[in-house]
Parts: C-alpha cells; structure tokens; sequence
C-alpha cells in the first residue's frame, strides 16, 4: 500500500510560531507559574504536552494573580489583555502575526469612524479577539445575507477572519457595496487555509482512502476532512494514531494523508507509521 | 393614442445645475467674452441656445488671455483648471458636485499611495477629468477582466464614472480582491441613471413604442435607447420633434417616452407635443 502524505499537511506559519513560543516559555520554568489563555493552538495533544511541562490552560485571568501568561494563537480579546497587564503578569504573545493585522486594522478602522464588519465564525475565539478591538460599531456576518441585513452605513470597513475563504469575503464586500457609500476592504485571509484545502482535494481525488489529522476543535481540520469526503467518500478525520481502524485500509492501494493547520509533525509521523504497520499486519 | 412620459425623464441633478450656472454666467454678458470648455452637457441643443447668448465652446483654452470660462458639468483635468487659473481667467465650476466628489477621491487615495483603478469609459470627458486628479499610478477599466490583468498592488483605492452600475463596480472590486490586500471603494456612482433605466425598462413593457430623447453624443441616452429597444423594438432615439416620423405611430395605442439625463424639459415638451400632433394628423 502506497502512503502519500500533502505537502503542506499540518502546521501553519502562526501556530509553529504559537508553540514554539510556548514550549520555549514552558522550558524557563517560572517560579510563579506559566498558563495560556484557552487552548494555545486547537490541538488536545500538544496542549497535553504543555501540560505536562506544568502549562496549565485557563479560561480567564481570574484565578491568577501572578505568573507567566502564553496568549493563544487565534489571540485573546482587547480587555484580556488589558487585565494581564493590570495584573502585571509576564504576558507572552503568541498570537499569530496575521490575526493580529486583522484585531490592528479592526481597531484603526474603528477609530477613523467605520462601522466595521468582520466576516467570521461569531464563536470562534480568534473572531472574539478580533472583535473586542473595535471601540464603535462592530458587526460580525457569516455571508453576504447577513450584511444584506444590516442598516445602511456611511463608511464600512472589513476584515475578515484569516481562515476564511476568499470568495466569502467577495460575496460579502459585494453586498456591503449596496449598504455604504465608502467601502474599505483589508484581506486578512492567510492562504495556509486554502493551500492545504486545495491539496486536499488534488489528492482525494488520486486516492482510495483519505485520513485527515487534527484536533476534533479545529475548525480548519473539520472543514478539511468535509472537502475530502465530498471527493473521497472513504475519509476518516482522526486525532492520532490511536484512532486509526485496520479495517479501513482492506483492499486499499493508495492512502492519502493530510493534517489541519494545529497538528504537530510527530502526530503526522505518528499516523503515517501507524498505516504502515496496519497494511503490514494485513499482508503477514 | 396614449403618450406616457417617464417621471424622471430628462435633466439631472447636475446637469439641471450646469445648465442653470451656464444660462446665468451667459446673462452677465462678460466684455472680455464667456466660453465653456467642451460642452457644457451632452446636449447640442442646450449648446446651440448658449451659442446663440454668445457663449462659445472651446475645444482648450489655449486661443483665449482674458474672460469667463463656464466648467462643463462632467468636469476637467486638473491640468486644464491650473492653466485657466495661470491665465487669471474667470472659472466658473459647474461641474456635477458627484463628478467633484470622485475627482477629490482619486485626489485623496492618490496622495495616500493608493493605486487608483477607476472603473469606467476611458474616452469619455468625465473619466479623463477624474483620472487626471491622480498623482500616482491610475488604471482606467471597463470590465473586471481589465482588473484581472493589471499586475498585483499593495494597496487599491476604486472609483466609478457616475453613470456606471452597481454592478459593474462590484464585479470590479471583486476582482481588485484578488490583486491587493487592502481595497477601499468610493462607491460614486450617482442613482440618477439606473433611476431613468429602471423607469425606461418598466414602462417599454407596457406600450407598443419608445421613444428616447437626448443628444446623439449622450452616453447614457444611447444606452437607454439600447435597453428599451431590448424589450421593445419598436424603440427611436431622436434629437428633438424635427426627427420624430409620422409611421412610427401607425396602428400604435400607448407610447412611450423617456430622455436622456442631458435633454431639457422644452425639447421633451416639444417632442409629446409633435407626437400628440402626428396622432390628430393620422386620425384626420
């Protein structure tokens, strides 16, 4: 059995950055504690890891008064980070440099007057940060009928959420046209999304068999593994190689493997000499 | 016969302004002469009339030292406003305030770094006056295929000739989408058009002939002529009542009429007038 694996499987530029910050912050040891503010990327097994390591993962800032807190990935919202500083924690941002354009842009449109609309998953922690930079009027639409919805506006500014795809963004900067008289568009989209979802699709269709690895809370991994199965009908969205099923692979010539942007190389490898030993074991 | 005239048949906000400021500057009877450079509106007529109260038509400025120079209402360059001004001539704008808005747009974006993409007729006055306002690179386009080919930008600032559609301007900016990471649009397309073209589309539903009155030089009565006649092919575009021909109207009940955004209210009258008059001839 062939084991192709997509090029570009697995981590994006912003959660390498992410983790490494983290492990880094978790290798000095802080006498006062080291936390992250939610999950540091969606992935349970490197959060696992940190854990171990003595990252412990809070839901806010409330039960720490001292200590070394790891901001997340997607980032935190405006007032959390103000509440840190309050605090005086030792804050390390490892929020991804692309998502933190987009709370930047939110909160200069914001500032110069535009109601601004970010195109996003309203309950996606990275679209709460983003949001929570706006001091005026903010709105978050899932598609061009949302902001068909809206009032009029006078100035519209828009960002989007780095995950989103780019014909989203299109529909709903064509909507907003008929809603405003000045419309300003900051693409925030990071392509590390729709690279991984066009090699996703190029190698389904060449396959038997597609396995999509990532954290079942990754958003990215979930969308993958349905662009897949649309293709592949035999795609399989594991977390690692623990959830693999040898009977998956009966009759299989070729495997193709793929991995959301927060899952680490050594679940990938993991995953891929699991497949290996599967179809092994069936030979034998 | 039945003659229904479109409700917003004829003269625009700004053309009704540049006739009025044309008809007044031409009244003062300026010693040192009164000129307008180009035509004041799209009308041949109006320009007759105001050839006949002296005020002569310039094709630049280039023939005249002294007296009053009337702006046409879609406008200069800014080349031509400097020379007027270098000339101590007396310049009175009456260019349409929405045209004066897209030119301080282009203006604005340019002096921030913006590349400037107006989207319209790249021989027509008004688009040359617009773009000439641009300080840095400007790109003139019809289409968003014109987009597609220009090479990738940093940051794009649009405008629209007035008359353009909705969209046409949002096929643009999807397209400019594609080509730069931050987009802001000044939506200055003036309704005064789809307004005449929606109200000449329901009503050549409902007669058995249109007729479209305005200069044969008038871009958008050419195109409402066009889409009336899509709809009804029984469709003339005239001048004045001197180009209306009696067949047209043979074994017609309900006409239709409508004009252009140039043609004042006197020829429209004279045209129903001669149209009522060649049903009585018929009849007799």
């Amino acid at each position: 059995m062939e084991i192709i694996l997509a090029r570009n499987a697995g981590f994006c530029f912003g959660v390498k950055r992410a983790t490494q910050i983290a492990f880094e912050a978790a290798s000095r040891q802080s006498t006062t504690g080291t936390y992250t503010l939610g999950p540091i990327i969606h992935s349970p097994q490197v959060v696992n890891r940190l854990e171990e390591l003595g990252v412990k993962v809070l839901k806010d800032l409330s039960s720490i008064d001292s200590g070394t807190v790891i901001i997340r990935s997607h980032g935190v919202t405006e007032a959390e980070i103000a509440e840190a500083e309050e605090k005086q924690l030792d804050v390390v941002d490892a929020t991804c440099p692309f998502v933190k354009k987009a709370q930047e842009y939110v909160k200069e449109l914001s500032s110069q007057g535009y109601d601004v609309i970010v195109l996003g998953d309203y309950d996606h922690p990275e679209v709460q940060g983003i949001v929570s930079y706006a001091g005026g009027r903010v709105h978050v639409v899932a598609s061009a009928d949302d902001v068909l919805a809206l009032p009029a506006m006078k100035r519209i500014g828009i960002v989007a959420q780095t995950t989103q795809a780019l014909e989203h963004l299109q529909e709903v900067v064509t909507a907003a046209l008929t809603k405003g008289a000045e419309v300003r568009v900051y693409n925030t989209i990071c392509d590390a999304t729709s690279v991984r979802q066009d090699e996703a699709r190029a190698l389904a269709t060449t396959v038997d068999c597609m396995v999509v690895i990532g954290g079942y809370n990754s958003a990215n991994t979930k969308r993958l593994a349905e662009i897949c199965k649309e293709i592949q009908p035999h795609t399989y969205h594991v977390e690692s190689a623990e959830n693999l099923d040898g009977s998956w692979f009966h009759g299989i010539e070729r495997v193709g493997v793929t991995a959301g942007a927060s899952t680490p190389k050594w679940l990938i490898d993991g995953v891929v000499e699991r497949i290996a030993e599967l179809s092994k074991d069936k030979k034998d």
